[in-house]
């Protein structure tokens, strides 16, 4: 008899734990992804800004995996899945499975204007995305040292962030330390007065999962570091120049995009009822409704759980999908007994404003400050314990995010011409 | 009377050594470079391997001149120099210099087959063709493991390697090592013994600018690592699929380029003599005959040195030429003596094969294997220090260098169809 076929669609936290945590399974496990690399996806606007290099924060999965033998990893894309015929249908063929773990994740969506604005206000959700958003944020700066019009320079130096969500707020706090403080001391034709960052949030408050004295304190914590924070107010154009927020034109080439994510086409194709993010909405053990042999993990399953609350789309929620999932499985082969319903184990929310400032919840605790900024920090580098090379990467991201160097700042694309450098 | 304005074509070697010697000169400095980096090109192979980071071997320009007052960093392309008007044409303006330095280095050439071949076959000169190269050598192996046909699997996993010199002995040990024994392990299609390098010299021995016992044992010592070294044979033709080596036809989608470079079309512009590989014909005192005003410096000049030996196109004589031009200068304004013709102070030659193979000369001494690769790593160390935050650089390049990191083997792209994945 051949062994039990699982196959998990993407590398990401679920995919990833899950594979891991199935690595005594008597099964054939085949990992598919469409990038050769897992994501440490919490650092990635570090690279956006410069903080980190790419390969700080990205390590080949092949690598990750390969002490574990009853796993394959192929570099894939899949298409569609026919949960009738149980097949992945890739690019190129068919993949077989018993088992199916959907673990997707959400990429970045624009309500609806992705074609028209994706291009001119990059989001966030890959290494390529970090490095646009790294190259578009540098040459900004390169050109205002070459524009002799005053004016102009000043849009230049004016960078709008759309969402305030945590990757809104960390990647704002951040641009404004370097954008104010750190970059002009570079540069001849300006200082960090000359430049603007603002924060563009379409609801009430920032970082609305959070408890309101924490979006507030977030609020304030970013005005010091000379973020100006608008809420309320929504995008309603984006151009090649400017940006259209509420009534009011902005003129500046630089925006970038933290406002919205949802799930790919790919999901629709396992029949099941979808979400308005594009999620698939999945019984209480995480699977297909009608369909126990597939799964749906992470942040591309919308699941509220047996305590009452909607599963966060953190890797938390992720890491710990995708350990339940394997223990479902291996209690199906006969391994461990079947666990109930997934229960999210809330560990705490935190978000970092700069270098050392923050916000987070931890059990009934509010944190601020830099209490906040540390402990991100701690829980983030020990995190990534429990990958091969464990120790050798907790050293090396620890020094680079401590060190926070500047080698990093590499604008690396071909220099285009000065009409259109942006790209 | 406004300061006396010097204009540095080129952020390599050449360019910032000579600007950071010029350091205290009471002169107006303007760098400019079409990329924001210092690239430490005698790592780059590692880079195109995925030993080293991208940001690992680069440096902002600005960075390294950021303390120094009288020079100002430009992030621009130079057309073209008028050298009666003396000014430097920019894409987008004029630049007025009293004193010019051109140091704008060498690119990839193919014969005059540049259009066709350099898509197909990617060189090594900047960190966009070493991220090309990486992701076109890392794709291969990922191709490989998803291929059912046994023979394009062989032809996936067959590296060709074009040029004999230092960079494509260096390319060529490294990818043999890891093609024939560290990647296969990650992989269960194919082991080391289903992968092919071949090394293809069209003169008659590798390492011609070597002494002949090194060149035989560099051969030796590359086909101890698995690679096939063929001399004597010319590449005819270069196709997506395939490379024509003399009347052979080899089925391989991987070639890679280290044969030929050349000078770029601006140096033209200076109306001087140009050889046959573009570079200009200098004066002992590395000035454009006619022109003292202008130096042309590093691999783009020509010079027979004054002990009679052409001044090789590395890091050395680059160097070397940066800072003597800083000492004419500083001369001409009266600070020093004005010193006699360029001599090139050789310090001898170096190349690695793999990771502790190698061949040099140094003085009258010849060195092979290990002794070479550790001299060679020493060297390429201790070089760096002389730039800003010099000792965390040295710490972090012998450190990545050291444990050859497997993090940095990251295929960054988007993935594209299985059609045409290598792009």
């Amino acid at each position: 008899m051949s062994p039990h076929k699982i196959v998990i669609i993407g590398g990401g936290f679920a995919g990833l734990y899950a594979a891991r945590a199935l690595r005594k399974a008597d099964a054939s496990i085949t990992l598919i992804d469409k990038r050769n690399h897992h994501l440490f996806q919490p650092l990635l606007y570090q690279v956006a800004t410069g903080g980190l290099s790419p390969g700080d924060i990205a390590e080949p999965i092949r690598n990750i995996l390969r002490g574990q033998k009853n796993c394959n990893v192929l570099l894939a894309e899949a298409e569609a899945v026919d949960v009738e015929r149980r097949v992945v249908q890739l690019d190129d063929g068919e993949l077989p499975y018993d088992t199916l773990l959907v673990c997707t994740g959400l990429q970045n969506q624009y309500f609806g204007h992705d074609e028209e604005w994706e291009p001119l206000a990059p989001g966030l959700k890959s290494l390529e995305d970090a490095v646009t958003i790294r190259r578009r944020f540098l040459m900004a700066f390169e050109m205002a040292e070459r524009e002799e019009d005053p004016e102009r320079r000043r849009q230049l130096l004016t960078f709008v962030i759309i969402g305030g969500g945590p990757t809104g707020v960390e990647l704002a706090g951040t641009m404004a330390e370097m954008a104010r403080k750190s970059l002009p001391r570079d540069f001849h034709r300006f200082t960090g007065a000359d430049t603007r960052v603002i924060l563009v949030e379409g609801g009430d408050r920032l970082l609305k999962a959070f408890p309101e004295e924490l979006s507030e304190s977030a609020k304030q914590q970013l005005a010091s570091l000379g973020v100006e924070v608008m809420t309320d107010v929504r995008v309603n154009a984006i151009t090649k120049d400017s940006v259209l927020l509420g009534e009011e034109t902005l003129m500046t080439p630089n925006v970038y995009w933290a406002a919205g994510v949802g799930a790919g086409p790919m999901l629709a194709s396992l029949g099941g009822e979808l979400d308005r993010m594009g999620r698939v909405c999945v019984a209480p053990d995480c699977t297909l409704p009608g369909h126990p042999e597939v799964f749906v993990l992470g942040d591309c399953a919308n699941l509220t759980d047996a305590s009452g609350g909607a599963v966060p789309g953190v890797a938390q929620g992720a890491i710990q999908m995708g350990r339940y999932a394997a223990e479902v499985i291996k209690a199906r082969m006969g391994n461990g007994v079947l666990p109930g319903p997934f229960v999210y184990n809330d560990k705490g929310m935190l978000a970092t404003i700069g270098r050392s400032h923050g916000v987070g919840v931890v059990g009934d605790r509010k944190l601020t400050g830099f209490t906040a900024w540390f402990l991100w920090l701690f829980i983030h580098l020990v995190f990534l314990v429990g990958f091969d090379n464990q120790i050798i990467v907790f050293i090396q991201w620890t020094w680079a995010y401590l060190r926070y160097q500047q080698g990093a700042r590499l604008i690396t694309a071909r220099y285009v011409s000065h009409e259109n450098p942006r790209d």
